[in-house]
């Protein structure tokens, strides 16, 4: 009864954020014949990032973007950390044109957590969604990137608790591949490993009957 | 993307839960070629109500099913207020068989609300929508039911707080028709009028851009 | 045994806030006696909107503000979506001003929702309001906005879920006059029509017993 | 604005918890010419009690509540810990009773904290006071009881975090008398001893400005 | 600083509770040289299950525990899904003198979940664990249990939120031959599958820098 | 089972914060051989202060560090309420690099509350102390201030609501000591004398049967 979306967008803060988090529901989507476009807001960039960082990660996005088979990848270049040094209305205004453009019915957004950028986009995006159009995307979710989602305080600011899993169990190797692309953002450390993604789909897979899934929290859903 | 479910299965603790809570939602999907069941757990029997109590709103009840296109109703007739002291099991186990015949992919509860029979009920359906075998439905929700869902204590005892809307612009009329059924249960009173279902319909359609709308909040959804 | 105040401060984002929140409790304690101060924070100004759209609102609350019975009203003129902009003492010192001219016993606040600006105000308002002083408001409450204030996202950002409930039955007729007043603000788009208005007083009603309520958050009560 | 009720009516679940609670409350609205009933539901009877025990805790009860200047006390003396045990209608209907009887504007409740009876007592207690007829109560709160209250779990069970503040200043003395009533409940022990409660009605104070107070929490408030 | 317990208790609901929660966590402790006690409430019992199913589970039980190092293991044998039928005084009587026995430094609970037994054992135990002694634990946590604690209802029931990780990357291999005992319990199923405890383990390890972790929550903590 | 610390950073928004919130915490570290760092962020400078009240304040802080024992102070000398208008980066880096010098096993840091400064601080701290190395801190524990802490908006705002309590009863007399030092800070009102937070210690103390104590919430904890 939830089919594939013919038009999907998913807005990342930083190259590696959309493959993190919703690498496998991208890859299974595009598959099954979905137009997939995605936003990358902010990168590498000066003052905090070399400026040639920046173009290693966009390289990196673009064979990702490849493997996952996105159907358009555009870069806003906002310099990482500094998302929130701009005027709240040009970065609403960025993100509305984007979903205009693309007229998605399903959109992706980062979940609001311990990076800065996270939030502001997420807050840009949420009211880029508002439905106050007919053409307002009608099915609205957040999604976790390892580490910095599960860096949240408890009790303190909000937890990721997913109601949504998206089965992956056909596309974890491809998210796996898309993931290796991004070989100057993955690490041997246990935080951001590709093992750790494996594992954290694996262990959303568990708690809906699936092999691997990746979860997502509900913004809003209009039937 | 969200399309009409084949199979709907509405769980509501006493006659009339379901129409005040998902009334539209069950006309517009029985209207779409949905086959609905609906099962009702409590009755208005002794020893709080007198004997006859149970025919009238059962009678009324099989109007108002017929009203909005149900094509099953089931009734445990477990006495109102003592849903809790049956054995656990055996109130799960007849929710999971309910669930097996009727073999939905959609299934709607009861939120755990200020009357006992609703918390207790939730509880029972949520363990019998547990995701242990693939028939296990994939699209479970919660409703709100005018008047006691709104009372339960903020900060307190959980509040609904709604992220999935059903626009029923077009089947308001006839879930005021199936409302009208309930003759015995509505009354001019402010806290559960037709006229106030009417207006927190509209207000639900409010938040999402539709003129009459009904608001669930997520128990999981499998895609 | 909770009266009438005999002065009562509102603090509004943008013109028409106020009137869509409480109107009606603003209409039915001037109606018994009390002195009521609104002030507007910011407005419809440059750079997001043309020079006269400040001109024409600022006229529009003027007559609703003599609708309700507003006894005084002021316009601080920031700006809209750049009210986060300002030196955060800035902003405080002139809450708090207008607090001290105006002498309340009672507060009336934005919730803090979907729209920055609503977020801002509020968090500087509760600091205007801090118990640091004898003469610091007794009681103070959010309200909510209809749109903005239901667009929070679930579990992720704060839920409006109302404590406090003012009958304005009585009123409800003199809240849609004033409202009517905004020409140039409501529309009849489902999520901020007259309309809508009077659906949500009527389920805020319903929650508690009577005809037409508006709903509060509590802040703080000192009794 | 908020002046003295008329009548008031507090639920206890055992003695003591109703003056360690809000002993300054009702020795000041008393002072100030209101009416106040209390009911005490459970009591220190056999099985985990010996019989004689509940005649002690009554006897210091009827002095603690002449020292307050309570005008009725009621004893529903069912035995400690298996309130939960009586079938549900039975206990509302017991509570329900008291409360028309007693005819309040304002009830003060237990907290539903670690004591399994406060939590029982505090959902019939609400239920009791649903705004489902015109005598409805107006202001209904629930109060903390030092040590309970605090053993809730965060993050798991509810929070008790107060939004209303009763200036028990000139009352403190008349609280800490009526609490010494009860030698067979109070000890030197830090968790319950009248130096911890006059601490936290310290703190109390200090969250709103004055010297003692205590803290509820609202459950509604009509005006 | 945080060194290992001299003593430490574990509370099951059902036996393999212990090994899929808290498994590795119980293996390291042992083996710095701590005294693990055990105590296993309900059991797989009739009515729900054929008399043979206990002695099944007990023996598993007892194997795993000899391979995780436990010293003393207790069975209290109450059926499942019916702890809650027993007086709340008993259990919680049966909880206390098993504490008072062992008199653990730290204490580790089920998480209330989708399992009425687990909510319930998690009340009694707290209430056991007050702080009303001087001997009272000072190091009070809730474990997870794979699937059932990751069933309750986001945003409706409390969410397993975790704030503290103990490092078991030199024990999971011992964890995993203690799972592997409880033959009859565990399945190929992804819901509670050893290769799904390795998965939960790796995630958990992720959010810290280490490489498997258990998660804990705490419920008290008194340095 | 849970030593003293052998290293202890703090970080204090304001010179008495870091007395206010854990001076006795401390206090008893300190006496029992820790060595204790502190960090001031911001201080009473221009705009909003005259330039000698932060030569005050910081006078006074260095008396009541040494009352404490603490072996290192640092001031980073940001005016208050700008905090936030620093770059992200640079705060962060600021309390990276404190952090890196003291290499503390256990940080504690201010909580999130009404004052902006708190909030800031709370967020660059938690950044800094994520487990991305293996020299991050194993022990993250948030404090509160009185008054500004208990000033956040119940249901709206993150509540203070403390799992873990460090006995000070010992050093209560200590932590007064400090306290007289910030002769500018302190006052007679209610909100922040001596007394108050005499009080609250007490409060504190008879949540976990001690005289009194110092409550932290968690943010992090490794084993």
């Amino acid at each position: 009864m939830i089919g594939t979306p013919q038009k999907l967008a998913v807005i990342a803060p930083h190259p590696d954020d959309e493959t993190l988090g919703v690498g496998g529901t991208i890859a299974r989507f595009a598959a099954e014949g979905c137009e997939v476009s995605v936003l990358i807001v902010s990168g590498h960039l000066p003052p905090i990032y070399p400026p040639e960082a920046f173009q290693t990660t966009r390289r990196e996005a673009e064979e990702a973007m490849a493997v996952l088979g996105v159907a358009r990848t555009e870069f806003l270049e906002i310099p990482a950390t500094m998302v929130h040094e701009r005027p709240v209305a040009e970065l609403n205004g960025a993100i509305t044109r984007f979903l205009r453009s693309s007229d998605p019915e399903m959109v992706l957004l980062p979940f609001p957590d311990r990076h800065i950028d996270h939030r502001v986009i997420f807050d840009a995006s949420v009211v880029a969604c508002r439905p106050v159009r007919p053409s307002a995307p009608k099915l609205v979710f957040a999604y976790e990137t390892l580490s910095e989602t599960h860096w949240n305080v408890p009790g303190v600011e909000p937890s990721f608790v997913p109601e949504v899993f998206v089965d992956i169990s056909s596309y974890m190797g491809t998210k796996e591949t898309a993931l290796a692309c991004y070989a100057s953002q993955l690490h041997e450390a246990p935080s951001r490993s590709v093992d750790a993604c494996r594992a954290l789909a694996r262990f959303r897979g568990s708690q809906n009957g699936c092999h691997f899934a990746e979860a997502l929290k509900v913004v809003r859903i209009v039937i």
